[in-house]
């Protein structure tokens, strides 16, 4: 029986001498004195006024748990595939024909690989039941996922898997899952925003009347580093991206297949926001566009870098795209612009309720 | 004497039946049970399926204290002016030419008027001890904002005045006055996150060497609307857009001077992602670009609307901008995409201490 976060705090009655970012400080008159600027002459002696500042400031204390350290990841440059895929209503053709895709970017190199979201499926309410899979059973009842297994471990790759329609027990989610080197699934994100919305004449569509929204963030180790995954709607909540930042990621994956309406508006904005803001690498990967189908897809799969610049793109035809990452260039970022830790902990908070719930939990 | 955010929470003894926000809900069995989807036809049926999830993701619960309904403003369209000054070292003639320049922008029918960052004085260490005025003193120890009062009350407009460097006590600040359209304050805000950056061989700048930052968020009622203000490197902190948006702004205004490695980097993609995000209007107003000084401002003064859409721009030269806001657009961004309704207050909670430890504040 666990309480949501604020309460959680209460209940396990975290006071100031067991957590730092519970203590009880304030702008007493001689805080504000230390902070203060004494002397105007040329030479501007410093004091210790940016130590006090922070402290006074509480920047450790505007995520809650504090934020961690960036893990220092296993391999420092690497290269990413964004496998943008054309999907059709023929599963065992999308199944196969992303396979031979992840063949060919790992022939080219890549270690990480990225699906677009909903590969192996149309894109609908109608379609999530039928192309649905168990993805905790495997075998014959998960043939999409059987095969991004097989493909990271014979091509010891990282695999972030797009998404599937997922079916579990009664219920049916919008699932990506995480393959290490090894081909053992890492993790599983449910997506946890649906997407429900109603722009009238131009898009509206609602997941919650057949999908189940996830319950959890989910971060994960791999072998290229820590990730922190989210699924297309979810993108539009920085909060999440703001506590996987906090857990020490390194890189977001969105698989994501923004619309006609929303995809010129806000697919590239919000990759550039998340990463700049957070000051990681941002990746996400789109489904190619079927002008086709009910649901068209705006395509422009990118990988955008810690200063929230577009490092490659590409328009809506099927293609991989090709990159490298280079993870040095986050503590640079971090050191240039250091607001990760200016952060005013004494006037805004950002709890992450999932970490602060689980025992030891990055 | 104040306990910070959550400390706060426990000192008060907010619980259950006080406050919904701390309310003790989980995921039991039944509620799961009432989320998920039971029937794969093609009616799909949607029970009380979005009613029940909104409920058990606790939306309202993302931000604490839970986010105010917006505000009916006072008007719905008006225009805005962005003056984007050239500043010199004569304080008089800076001060007399935004004076004209406000004026004319009044004439033109600006209903609210917006100034840049440091508009009476160079951008420099060196300066903002010299330049520094007592507002709270006012008369001759303020004559900047003497005027800003003086062309807000003769013209009966708002007006957001940019920011100057205030002298309180032995402090120093950076402040931006905002005056009704009777001449009188209505606030300070005095910048919060000063501006520490090292970008070695770009740009180095130790704001914190001279000025003290600010207390507290700033978020005033006027006869254009609800208008949060934040000063310049204010708006790389997406915690203080957030919490202005739950406090019911309809506009944020950021007086701003980025400069040519930042500006290009960050300065539009901060101020679009802000009004995405938060679903209002973003407002910034920039110094002309004078390449003589030893700060070089980015310019491009901006107004961007809830869809993150700029609606108004300019380059680096001395301008000003006129442009109709339009408030009925904020609902109408909202009731399309609703994310605003869709936060998992389950998973993440963003705590706006300044307000949580208010009597009453907005």
């Amino acid at each position: 029986m666990e309480g949501t976060g604020i309460t959680r705090l209460c209940q396990r009655n975290l006071l100031p001498t067991t957590n730092p970012s519970l203590t009880c400080r304030f702008f007493s008159d001689s805080v504000i004195h230390h902070n203060s600027f004494h002397n105007y002459n040329r030479n501007f002696p410093k004091f210790l006024v940016s130590a006090t500042m922070e402290a006074s400031f509480k920047p450790e204390e505007a995520r809650v748990p504090a934020a961690l350290p960036l893990p220092t990841p296993p391999v420092t440059k690497f290269k990413i595939a964004m496998c943008q895929l054309s999907v059709t209503t023929d599963k065992e053709r999308n199944i196969a024909h992303a396979q031979q895709a992840m063949e060919v970017a790992a022939d080219k190199g890549a270690q990480l690989i990225l699906l677009p979201e909903i590969w192996n499926s149309p894109y609908s309410n109608d379609s999530f039941p039928v192309y649905a899979e168990d993805i905790d059973a495997g075998g014959d009842a998960s043939p999409s996922t059987r095969m991004l297994s097989e493909v990271s471990r014979s091509r010891k790759i990282t695999v972030i898997g797009g998404s599937i329609p997922e079916r579990s027990g009664d219920k049916l989610y919008n699932s990506c899952c995480v393959f290490g080197t090894d081909g053992k699934l890492l993790a599983t994100h449910r997506k946890i925003h649906l997407f429900d919305i109603d722009i009238p004449g131009k898009m509206t569509f609602k997941e919650s009347r057949t999908l189940t929204a996830g319950e959890r963030p989910t971060i994960v180790d791999t072998e290229v580093g820590r990730i922190g995954i989210g699924i297309c709607y979810d993108i539009r909540f920085q909060e999440l991206a703001a506590i996987y930042a906090a857990r020490g990621a390194h890189l977001l994956c969105y698989p994501g297949a923004f619309n006609m309406t929303t995809g010129p508006l806000h697919w590239e904005l919000l990759q550039r926001a998340r990463a700049a803001d957070c000051q990681l690498y941002v990746a996400t990967c789109s489904p190619a566009r079927d002008g086709g189908s009910s649901y068209v897809a705006w395509g422009h799969s990118t990988l955008v870098g810690p200063f929230g610049e577009v490092l490659v793109t590409t328009e809506h035809e099927e293609t991989t795209l090709i990159a490298e990452i280079d993870y040095s260039v986050i503590e640079q970022r971090r050191t240039y612009l250091p607001f990760q830790k200016q952060r005013r902990g004494d006037l805004y908070q950002l709890v992450d309720v999932d970490r602060l719930n689980s025992t030891g939990a990055k």
